[in-house]
């Protein structure tokens, strides 16, 4: 076995979204909304948001215009009506201001020594360039969601890895922090990795210390660097 | 008026093809060939195998495939059919093993600073992403062809570049050293620049100096980088 790329998630698995949003929250809403909070609120409307696209209900959207729908349901929801259009359209773009955990640029930067890195996030491409240039992230590609204009789980997410890089399936490795993204790859052929990211959720949740399913559960990117003898 | 990203043609504009696949057929074919002349026949065929595609008398097919193809047929053209297959698909891996123009890194570095960087090439994303490693071209996505299922000139190449990127078609220029792919951006209202690169089909075409339907004409990326205050 020989894995060539690496492809991964990235809200939770790459950048800490929690406390990068609830920063831009509190920039822009000040003592309005309890920042976290907020941000665990808008997350938790992320899947139902893409249900609505995955289910045929919705036409195809990316995914910074199914943050902007929700965000403005969750401003209504609040009460909140009153907040302008131009800081919500700044929200929006919290999503492109989130900071790497500390594990991530020296882990990757070993690991693109020897294999092809890219993205296979929900996000839009916009939204990964963008994150990608705030923290100088090695991707060789922005793979992903919005190139198939379907959502993960779908397998055709997973497939098109493979499949845009000129490798078979066994040739790739899914790295992700949550086990439903890490299984839905493994049912396509990919390898999986499993990263524990314990404060994603700021404490709201505990991910398990592993994936017993994965070929790797590790604590870091430069825990899987040492795994893979990078 | 304010470009934010700058998207790229690549073969002849980015990379040296003729040099380079020269190079890697006098390795595999020896005294057979003659390497120049061949590796100028096989880009003769790009043009007729892409348009066979384009018309939709063949379905999608990346460009590997249709340098394998047009490969295949230029041995039997040669009475060369006793080459093997190993050499063959090292052969289709000569694209993927070209050298930027020396001007290349030095300009594409100044230009990364303030733009997002992006190959708009008819070539597939394990094409560009081989190219990229091989040369550290600082690319902060891939777009292109195998994104849309559409080679060049179809307008859907051009409008997938502000459209994937999150930018109006006034915030994106294409760059390219052929003046068909730069008046077809031009109809799709992004700006254009002109790469000069007297040397792409070493002598047998002098391509002009400059275009007069470009913003922008220069000698050299970093010349563009100077143009653009870099």
């Amino acid at each position: 076995m020989t894995v060539r790329a690496l492809v991964f998630d990235v809200f939770g698995t790459v950048v800490d979204w929690r406390s990068g949003v609830a920063r831009e929250v509190h920039r822009l809403l000040g003592g309005r909304v309890d920042a976290p909070e907020f941000a665990d609120d808008w997350r938790g409307r992320y899947g139902p948001s893409m249900d609505r696209v995955r289910t045929g209900r919705q036409p195809w959207t990316p995914l910074d215009a199914l943050h902007r729908a929700s965000l403005d349901e969750l401003l209504a929801d609040r009460g909140l009506d009153d907040v302008d259009e131009p800081p919500r359209a700044e929200l929006v773009l919290a999503w492109h201001r989130l900071d790497p955990w500390p594990d991530v640029l020296p882990g990757l930067t070993r690991l693109h020594r020897a294999h092809v890195l890219a993205p296979l996030s929900n996000g839009n491409i916009a939204l990964m360039v963008d994150l990608a240039r705030r923290s100088e992230l090695p991707w060789d590609a922005v793979l992903g969601a919005e190139v198939v204009r379907r959502y993960k789980p779908d397998p055709a997410v997973y497939d098109s890895a493979p499949a845009l890089l000129g490798l078979t399936p066994e040739q790739v490795c899914m790295v992700a922090a949550h086990l439903e993204d890490l299984a839905a790859a493994r049912a396509r052929g990919l390898w999986t990795a499993y990263v524990h990211r314990p404060d994603e959720f700021g404490g709201r949740r505990t991910p398990p210390a592993d994936d017993p399913g994965a070929e790797w559960s590790v604590a870091s990117m430069v825990d899987f660097a040492d795994a893979l003898g990078c």
